[in-house]
């Protein structure tokens, strides 16, 4: 395999970075960004790293009108010793190019675009926060750009790569959420894209989002479309169920996003000798454990919060309280070991996290 | 309503016009597109026509991460006299605000946004082809252009309108099309976008298309995600059934599109006193009607085609061919007239058509 140098222009005006007990999530943008064109006569070419910009799109670009485009989201953290860590990042760019193989995107090169990502975020080094908690979000991303109004495929893409210094999502220390099963509307439908990240399947969220938002629960419970029974995922994250000392989890059916936080997960668990099953799972199923009292710990798991801990959920107006809404123990222990592992204060016996080289960035031409 | 006076920028460089024999759909665009912005403060302010031209957008743009975007399609036509009309346009702006609704989208108002549309006809007018069978498609959109990787609805949004001249879609006279009818892919289900034209419900076809395609068929008909029996709709039209006499179309039933050609087609066979019935409808009733030699006709209809004759269907390898694989009488009928109304050759009952009134122009500042 052969990687393209990318070319690297700098900005001649930084920006100021923002302050790191405010930062929220995906506000704030850093310096630069990554670039790179598909044509069908040139394949994917000029890999570029630019100051951060807006791009210019022609209004009829396919992204804007059929939704073909595809993303990934995780997180560079800044050791205390001052390193440069990434969370398995070569899974996301493999499952970015299992989510273009159901959008009809091209293929990108993982190994020439996990260089990219690490060159970019070595560039913009400076803009990962250190506080606890906090990190460097990174989006890398593909969007058709053809200005052509037919549905098919596009001729033209462009992948990106943007950054976004990033709060910690629990400022007060982890704390369970609630959480409501949605009835009414479906999420994504096996032969549908629930299983790519692309756009549309949050499109198609937005307004569950809120209206379990006006009730105040923070996130949606999917259940899946044919039979609204069984568990699907919940927004941004799968979700975990412990039952009588068993972990279990919805199997990978088709429909929900194969996290990498989950599988993460599954691995911990399996190590430490906790059984865990991934299997369907109905709402009745989870409901029954609870009033059996065998519902021990509910959780979500995504890149953002890295392990949620469900406190309560809510089915058709029946409240589930979990845990007595507290912090289960496994959910404790599963947060503090991975969000070790990922700030390099822990252990790394699986060797998921890749260190950024800055010093790599020195041999790059200039421009 | 007060109707906000348009800000006009008219190029100074005209494009040259394509070959009306050549136009294919959505490949070229006009001098002029028509942009509206929106902000929570500000609501949908500053309507402006402005020379056609690439917009500039932030990388962290909803649209591009999330998919919250809405569209519409309609055609505008030249007389044999040189009047400008349009099909049913308030029509599609009612569609594109219930679309919207379901993507979280603040409503637009439909009188100003159809004063907005028929402006930027007239500027373009010249641009409208004049051969049987061309017209000018119209492409209303609304993207979600906030800058923020949060997956919730957008702060910002712009309304923009672009216009395409295209060609007939049937250079050599109204043809029967195979259609594939697909099991394995799912286009939307209740509960999801089905049922708004937004990016997603497209994104999700691609695959199926190509597909589809490559075996020969030049569209995908659609069963339901939930049994994967009912009839849903074509690719970009909704579809109808002569069967003993009686026109059968599927039920609005929240997953596929209300189309205006369908609604328009269900008006002219009532006023022709021909039966017409709107159900759920298997797969294998379509099937069992062929083998019984019941199934007369079948047709799909949307903007784009108008009407299109359906002359074999292909449902898990079993080929099913419908009249003789030749355009039917009652398909005929309705294409030639609704075509006729909407190029003014036909009388009008219903009062479908709507001027363009060029004149109403001058009035307008020019900047
Ligand atoms: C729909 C959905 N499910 C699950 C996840 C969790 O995946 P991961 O652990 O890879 O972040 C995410 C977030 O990426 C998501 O968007
Ligand atoms: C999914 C879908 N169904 C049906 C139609 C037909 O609708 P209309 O007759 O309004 O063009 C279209 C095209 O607009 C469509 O995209």
């Amino acid at each position: 395999m052969t990687i393209r140098p990318i070319e690297i222009q700098r900005t001649t005006a930084k920006k100021q970075k923002p302050d790191q007990q405010q930062l929220g999530f995906g506000l704030h943008f850093t310096d630069h960004m990554f670039i790179m064109d598909y044509s069908l006569t040139n394949g994917w070419h000029q890999p570029r790293i630019v100051p951060y910009q807006p791009i210019s799109m022609d209004p009829a670009a396919k992204v804007l009108h059929y939704g073909q485009t595809i993303f990934e989201g995780l997180k560079a953290y800044k050791t205390s010793d001052g390193r440069i860590l990434l969370f398995r990042p070569e899974k996301n760019l493999h499952r970015l190019n299992n989510s273009g193989r159901r959008l009809g995107i091209p293929p990108l090169d993982e190994e020439a675009a996990l260089d990219a990502l690490q060159q970019l975020v070595a560039v913009d080094a400076d803009w990962i926060p250190s506080e606890p908690g906090t990190s460097l979000y990174i989006r890398p991303f593909v969007i058709a750009t053809q200005p052509a109004l037919g549905v098919d495929p596009s001729a033209h893409y462009q992948f990106i790569i943007i950054l976004s210094p990033v709060g910690s999502y629990y400022p007060e220390g982890v704390n369970p959420v609630k959480i409501y099963v949605e009835s009414h509307y479906v999420r994504a439908v096996k032969g549908g894209l629930g299983e790519a990240k692309t756009a549309g399947n949050y499109a198609s969220g937005l307004k569950a989002q809120e209206a379990a938002k006006e009730k105040g629960y923070s996130q949606v419970l999917w259940l899946d479309g044919v039979h609204r029974t069984y568990i699907e995922e919940v927004g941004s994250m799968n979700v975990f169920f412990k039952m009588d000392g068993t972990v279990y989890t919805p199997a990978l059916n088709g429909s929900i996003l194969d996290g990498i936080t989950r599988g993460s997960i599954i691995q911990l668990l399996q190590k430490w000798g906790i059984p865990v099953v991934e299997k369907t799972i109905s709402i009745e199923e989870i409901y029954e454990a609870g009033r059996k009292g065998t519902l021990e710990e509910a959780f979500g798991t995504g890149t953002a919060a890295v392990i949620s801990p469900i406190g309560e959920l809510n089915w058709q107006d029946n409240k589930l309280v979990i845990h007595e809404g507290r912090t289960g123990e496994l959910s404790a222990k599963l947060y503090d070991t991975l969000t070790g592992i990922q700030s390099g204060k822990v252990e790394d016996p699986f060797q998921w996290m890749v260190e950024v080289e800055t010093r790599k960035l020195d041999s790059s031409p200039l421009v």
